[in-house]
């Protein structure tokens, strides 16, 4: 969403807003009315929609049914929506994983990191995250099972760190943040690690990004970094869907929200992201029926 | 080799050279004493040997036996050796390329360069080559059938440089030289694009590696990069040597490589590849038999 307020030359995977229109991102809904084949009144369903009360979607192209009512509907905004969705193909798509692998996570307690991490020990891999707060170290260790975590903001050398906390290497970078610690990663992976990029979340407010100055570890290495996108894999949703509410019905997995009530509070709530407020997937309430 | 020239405090894919020891690289041997089951004498071989005239090899892990003794034995130090298994690797495996694709290739005049653009013509893509000098523009364009080439050094702006030659963007980057050239890539590379990351000669020689400042266009346009080594993929060898040795026995591929003779030559060749004076595959003939 932050990259869309942004103008940029050339085209994104989403187009830029426009000063004016409706903000729109991922949401849950119940259909009112509709003439599509697809969708009935009454249906519960999450996907893109606006940042108001009531959305007219002409194309139905990016929504999915609610299969599991029984679970709180604003989960499928994050562990059983986008952000569940995209830990689960970067995690276990993408990156590969094998038993006993050490796995990274960046920006861990964020929706999906908390994710990537819990998957990771349902994999049997050991996993460490990175956090901007000592509050939220605890939390990964303590709520989410995190083998062990760290603030990144303590460290005076991201390199040093990841030496600590994986003397044997990584084989799994989540990446969420890009940056320094992309460039701290990428000297402490092992042969044949791979890195999952999902975002890069400190270098969106910058107007010149930091330079990864050690990108030869590609080839030194042979790692596979690849970018990945939800919207490319939607074939595989409700695959996902049934596998993750069986393990929230059985207890494996943990989640949490930051519930902002109130579409007056969104701003707010949106930029709180950047300054490392939230705890959990945040979540706004724009209406309770 | 030039980067084993370099002492290095984390252990490297091959390790460093001790000043004294014999410099070692991949040559074409006949064995001419053996115990080992899978040598006899008077076999050709090729594979990691001195730079000597009688090597004692210990572990023959890295050997290969010539099938091909009907080809010029040179051309298993090239087309039919490392790099050329090393294009096909990094083209046809890493890259999985598609008919009608865009190819860049970096560095393209070398050794591996030159094939790749030739593999890449045999499986009916769109291919461009980008190279040091005027004459090396000419020999791809004419000599090895790319569909265009331009000489880096007279283009004021990498990126708009590939603006012109991929006006669609570009699907596959065979990455030899990194830096500059690696962030205009990545500036023009298309939607699912894959890096086949295979050296980034420009960096080698620089204490302090240029930063790649876009690194976030993996992200933005789910780009696949993926270092690799033919160490790794040695079960392949000889499916490669079949389908290679038969396109330059039909004439499909063509090879240039270029001879200098006796191992006094040898350092002065070495430091002609960091000067852009070869044209095609540097061979250091040590004894003619």
């Amino acid at each position: 969403m932050r990259g869309r307020m942004t103008k940029h030359d050339t085209p994104s995977y989403m187009p830029d807003f426009n000063p004016g229109e409706v903000i729109i991102g991922f949401g849950v809904s119940k259909v009112v009315d509709s003439t599509h084949q697809d969708f009935k009144v009454g249906d519960l369903v999450w996907g893109m929609t606006g940042w108001e009360e009531y959305s007219l979607i002409s194309n139905p192209q990016f929504f999915f049914k609610i299969n599991h009512p029984e679970i709180p509907l604003s989960h499928y905004t994050g562990i059983l929506g986008m952000p569940g969705f995209t830990a689960y193909l970067g995690f276990h798509e993408i990156a590969a994983p094998k038993q006993g692998e050490y796995v990274f996570v960046s920006a861990a307690a964020g929706a999906v990191g908390q994710l990537v991490g819990q998957f990771a020990k349902l994999m049997g891999c050991y996993v460490v995250g990175s956090v901007g707060s000592d509050e939220k170290v605890e939390l990964l260790k303590k709520k989410f099972g995190f083998d062990n975590a760290f603030n990144y903001k303590k460290e005076s050398d991201l390199n040093q760190a990841l030496q600590r906390f994986f003397p044997e290497g990584i084989d799994i970078y989540f990446e969420n943040v890009g940056g320094a610690t992309l460039e701290a990663v990428l000297q402490n992976m092992r042969l044949h690690g791979r890195i999952a990029a999902c975002g890069m979340i400190s270098q969106y407010n910058l107007v010149e990004p930091e330079g990864i100055r050690n990108i030869f570890q590609i080839v030194e290495k042979r790692i596979r970094m690849e970018g990945f996108l939800v919207t490319d894999h939607f074939a595989k949703y409700y695959k996902f869907e049934e596998m993750t509410a069986q393990y929230i019905k059985e207890g494996k997995i943990t989640y949490m929200e930051d519930i902002a009530e109130g579409l007056e509070n969104a701003p707010s709530a949106l930029i709180g992201l950047f300054e490392g407020r939230n705890l959990g997937k945040q979540v706004v309430v724009v209406s309770r029926e």
